[in-house]
């Protein structure tokens, strides 16, 4: 009998493949590119109607800046601007941090294709430390996420199919219904299809899960894209890494509608009613 | 008799002065250097308590875009990261287009002082177009301005001199009042002083007249400053115009404190109602 360089125990029947990727780390994989630039390619399971979902490309611009080798801390607040079109294919981001301080540092990136800039950030990571809190805002009265049926996947748009999400109130409208005066307030249960471990990166993409608010707020199809989001970040790594695989919980709604532009403001829940993020983002429309 | 070159009219009387300048204007002025940046000074009137009010920065900030000669359309969105201390004197600000769609633009600039990043931010401007319109939220029961007392200016902070308060609710705190579970809200209605017709600088400079919500929630002194503001505007330039010199009201909140930052957001509404900008900041604070 011959012996392997490494014995093997029949115990532990064939050697198991490498667990596959989550596709959510898949899409932020980023290339150092040696002159300071990362690169990365869309992927196709957070295909949007057209481009990426814009949740995918504001954790990009996060993820290249945590992988940035002069990053101090984790991400305090994050601005990303939808400049124009991202096309499916490949991207290079260069993020530069301008300022480092004792405990905060400001970055800029900006993710370009063709040479020409598609989207551009700034943020502020900085080093946390304990001190007196308090939430303002009250975690709103919902039934357990496990109480909530699953909504089924909006067949053509792929990147909804990445995301489990659970609409307490304030669903996808049927625009059959034709206009109506309705709310534009959404709560809902969500988390990455397959489950995977809250982060920073899959915490940005979840800020940018709720669809337009004038979609349902008019109850009708209007052409609509984000122009600019901006993300305040309460947890730090210890609190995302507690949460686990856990839902986060929703609330989004619009102040303003007005000249081809409204806003809207959300927050983001831990499942056991911490305030995770609040975000907010300005929203282009066609009517 | 000798003749002046330009003959006077003996019914004008001696020649008038020049109006003086608005504090804000004058505060606003910058100077093209050529290689595309501008430069300005600090100006006393505005100073807080140690370098400049940081609404007199992102004013100056969106001048040096308005300015440029490249410049499409009205503020739109605008992100303000303070990034370290700006100290009393010369600065430079380098104001760049990104990127130039039909309707929209895309800015980044940089303010620095002896060639180091203090404050960078980024703006979407864009061309306005009529659509179908709604306020989601509401004009807050309030008394007209006149009906509430101004308050007196802070003594030792100079721009707080440069601007009428009037609180509604949530006045600064009297701090001998030791620590007390308060409301962290805050209503007022504001304007410059001498009052001045608003303009999109004037009316970035009023989204950071709220003093830091932690004075009021915890009412007890705090180390506390501006880490990133983001303003969306509502209101376009005609309407701007319009409004002239009636205060406008802010309401500003906070939504969560903890571990050393904390955000608030805030309305800033025009006199007779409209909403003219939304607000979001988040602000370091030591404890």
């Amino acid at each position: 009998m011959t012996r392997t360089t490494a014995p093997i125990d029949p115990a532990d029947g064939p050697a198991a493949a490498p667990p596959p990727m989550h596709p959510l780390d898949a899409a932020l994989v980023l290339q150092p590119e040696g002159d300071g630039s990362v690169t990365g390619h869309t992927s196709p399971a957070y295909a949007n109607m057209i481009g990426p979902f814009g949740g995918i490309t504001a954790a990009t611009l996060v993820q290249a800046m945590r992988g940035h080798p002069a990053r101090l801390g984790e991400p305090l607040a994050l601005t990303v601007n939808y400049a124009g079109p991202v096309a499916d294919g490949p991207f290079s981001v260069q993020a530069e941090p301008l300022r480092t301080n004792r405990s905060t540092q400001h970055w800029r990136a900006e993710l370009r294709q063709d040479g020409q800039v598609a989207v551009s950030a700034t943020a502020v990571f900085g080093v946390r430390r304990e001190t007196w809190a308090s939430t303002e805002i009250g975690f709103p009265a919902v039934p357990a996420a496990g109480a909530v049926p699953a909504l089924p996947p909006l067949g053509r748009v792929a990147w909804t199919r990445q995301y489990e999400m659970r609409f307490v109130s304030g669903g996808f409208p049927d625009f059959s219904q034709g206009r109506a005066d309705a709310d534009a307030t959404t709560t809902l249960w969500m988390r990455d299809e397959p489950p995977r471990p809250l982060d920073f990166a899959s915490l940005t993409a979840l800020c940018d899960v709720f669809f337009p608010r004038i979609y349902l707020r008019r109850r009708q199809w209007t052409p609509a894209g984000t122009v600019s989001m901006t993300i305040y970040f309460h947890a730090d790594a210890p609190m995302l890494a507690a949460h686990g695989t856990q839902p986060v919980l929703g609330v989004a709604r619009a102040q303003r509608f007005g000249k081809g532009f409204f806003d809207q403001s959300a927050e983001v829940w831990a499942h056991d009613g911490a305030l995770l993020a609040s975000t907010h983002q300005i929203v282009y429309y066609k009517e």
